[in-house]
């Protein structure tokens, strides 16, 4: 590789801690950069400007190019390592459950972490209270999914464990901080314990 | 390839035109079958058991297997092909902008459509009306980030049309159903003009 690569997170953030673990189980080293987000330090217009016009992270820089988006920092670290299936159905396939995890898990299960266990249910908006149950219906619906796929493979693509797995396990792991409860998916328990026993697994 | 591709599709969705614009572009041929979402045919549970667990459309068929999530299934069909860069940097940008795309273009530019033009706002629940007005900015801010980033660039990435320009293409055309104006983002108009122009575009 050769080029400097920065880390630019928030390090509680599951989205960031999933390029961490990534970089981990390849062995790349990162340089770490804490961002506040509670008090706006990711919409500042220096961080608008040279980070991330969406005023996200995480982000990678790779020397002076920046990559917003977890799951594609996790797929440019990965890129030619283990992690990503060489097989074109499978790579979709790890593509697919990526896909899945930032539209429907994500939303669900890592907001309702955010809100109840950071942000607190004091200060969240009528809006945000509105939320809590659809969202707590649609997380549920998420873990049962993967619990059900879990069923009959130890991993979620193919036969080793893929960036599909890393993704998914960096809000999962913590869901329970979020209001749900783990007890309920056996199968995602099992898998949890397969990941955290990963050669060169470190945790959040 | 030799193996049987079939499209499970509802053909107005965006997501569903994703798929067979890329399919187009890279010369591959698709069977097509229509799903009723208004009447629950992709929540069957013959859908559920054989198609999509998650209940949703589209699904790339490839011979007897199964690529849920537009954005995979997009990839599938392109992988190998010079709408995947080449180059890592890119084709992990490529991806960011899938996942942007996922995450703050479709939730808000294509769901206000589906609302406005399809469900009709009658027949709006409360909790889908209170969305209307935050959902209207988050659309306009994806739109807006959109058209700066192509202030200085003709495609997404790179110098050549990518997966990322056929991912965001798909509900952004149509982005005047759901009440936006794209007179606002002169840069997304000439950007939809080029992609429009493309050899071997097909229209929705």
């Amino acid at each position: 590789m050769g080029e400097r690569l920065v880390l630019h997170e928030f390090a509680q953030s599951g989205n960031c801690y999933k390029v961490r673990l990534t970089a981990a189980l390849v062995g790349a080293e990162l340089e770490r950069r804490e961002y506040d987000i509670g008090r706006g330090e990711t919409r500042t217009p220096e961080f608008l400007a040279d980070v991330n016009a969406n005023g996200r992270i995480p982000v990678l820089q790779v020397g002076d190019r920046f990559i917003p988006e977890s799951n594609a920092a996790c797929f440019w670290l990965a890129d030619g390592s283990a992690l990503i299936p060489e097989d074109r159905f499978d790579r979709a396939d790890m593509l697919r459950w990526m896909f899945f995890e930032q539209y429907n898990h994500e939303p669900n299960v890592a907001t309702l972490r955010f809100w109840l266990a950071f942000v607190g249910e004091a200060g969240l908006s009528d809006a945000q209270r509105a939320q809590i149950v659809p969202k707590r219906a649609a997380g549920g619906a998420a873990l049962k999914l993967m619990n059900d796929h879990l069923a009959t493979r130890p991993w979620f693509v193919g036969d080793r464990l893929s960036l599909a797995d890393i993704a998914l396990y960096a809000y999962t792991h913590v869901a329970e901080e979020g209001g749900f409860r783990l007890d309920a998916y056996p199968n995602v328990q099992a898998w949890l314990g397969r990941i955290a026993a990963t050669p060169g697994y470190e945790p959040m």
